[in-house]
């Protein structure tokens, strides 16, 4: 099987990249990988600690973060600066041939401004508008791993603050027309639960027709839902396998190719 | 002639940077370039700003700069965040495919932390090692123009803050194998002036010789020797050209091959 035939999407979020420890052996992990990947991280405790520090209050309307021009320029600074080159340099001493980027660089990530809804203007938030798939994927072929932060642009000059789970989710869609793609959500727990109370309560296998159930119960932590959606959407559109896991099942899922997680399905 | 038969290493500088203006009409123009470049950009006040309102203290000894660890955290989120996804967003909207860089990425420009010397610890500080040319060649190759921040990385893991005259001038002797390369200075004067009290006192050309004998005569600024060592050292190494000018000038010499600021030459 050609080298560019498999290629993982995976996201991780604050969990792993709050904690050093939890960070290095997450990337000595990925190093080991027999598959090409490209990384997409979120954000994390950091940019509030810094933002604190910076005297940048975080603006909230009605229970929604926004992005004003002083948290713009905190996360560009924390997600494009601090993190993704932390990640990068460490990757690199494994070996890996990581490159750190924005959806700016290389145009890899066009967005929209958000526009106002309900009257709530959300800032400087990106609506992804477009990623191009094979300018990532001709990096993959010269050997590069991208290393995505949360952060796309308009094509006018401004950036934006964008989910990372959204990224990754279209990152995959853009790359599936071209090759197999998993697209991997990591994250603390060890799958969806089907009980958010019972920790072991790992379902492992969902289709979509369960989670229109699951999500009915009430019995689904909140935070899950965008990712979830994220996830049918990929599916949906081309991408061959979604899997929401615990960050160590990394090697086991793809170098194995053992089960772990959830893995998702239109149908069962 | 093949349109990778020449390549221009432009370096701008905090005068260029810190003026919103003076950066947009810069970039602009470089849009306009009917050659290929690879941008390296200095730091400039925000690093200073941004740190003050963090509570960073600039750590001088002898009048020295030291990249201490909280510094080194700033810098990485000014010049790797900030500043260098502030130009890539620019370029991107003149149409200009860049792509943000630090010398960790894509594994370009690996350094040492610089040792102890007389005693005085620089803290994090780069003294670069190598320049992966065939990296920056490949990248150009498909399309894409580098914006580099003066960072580097040990291959250990280890960011390393790195003067940016030294970047430009050691990306140019990297590639000076593989094609012909112009190494430019842009900053505020003229050129390299032979009276450093008479801005209108600007040098045409400079050769090595007249170079030692200006700095003997004591007429010549104190922060203008780094950058024409570096620039000697170039030239020594195989870059064909190296230019010191106003960034006003760059559309004139690249595009139309005119004569502007200072031109320096091992030999007249």
């Amino acid at each position: 099987m050609d080298y560019m035939d498999q290629i993982n999407i995976i996201k991780i979020g604050g969990n792993i990249i709050d904690d050093d420890d939890n960070l290095y052996h997450f990337l000595q992990n990925l190093s080991q990988l027999n598959q090409k990947f490209i990384l997409v991280h979120g954000g994390g405790k950091i940019a509030s600690d810094i933002g604190q520090r910076m005297g940048i209050e975080p603006k909230m309307i009605d229970g929604r973060r926004i992005t004003d021009a002083e948290t713009l320029k905190l996360v560009t600074m924390v997600y494009g600066g601090l993190i993704n080159k932390k990640i990068t340099a460490l990757l690199q001493s494994f070996d890996v041939n990581a490159i750190g980027m924005t959806g700016a660089d290389a145009n890899i990530i066009s967005a929209v401004k958000r526009p106002v809804r309900n009257e709530i203007d959300y800032g400087y938030a990106g609506d992804i508008k477009s990623v191009v798939g094979e300018r990532l994927f001709s990096l993959l072929k010269i050997g590069l791993s991208p290393i995505c932060a949360p952060l796309t642009h308009d094509g006018k000059g401004q950036l934006l603050n964008t989910n990372a789970d959204t990224i990754a989710s279209a990152i995959a869609i853009s790359l599936a027309g071209l090759t197999d793609i998993k697209l991997i959500f990591c994250f603390e727990l060890q799958g969806v639960l089907s009980d958010f109370e019972n920790k072991s309560s790992v379902i492992p296998e969902l289709d979509h027709q369960s989670y229109q159930d699951l999500k009915s119960s009430g019995n689904i932590l909140k935070g899950m839902i965008p990712k979830l959606d994220n996830s049918f959407e990929a599916l949906k559109a081309g991408v061959k396998k979604v899997i929401i896991c615990h960050a160590d099942d990394i090697l086991k899922i793809i170098n194995k190719g053992e089960k772990a997680g959830t893995t998702l399905k239109m149908n069962l």
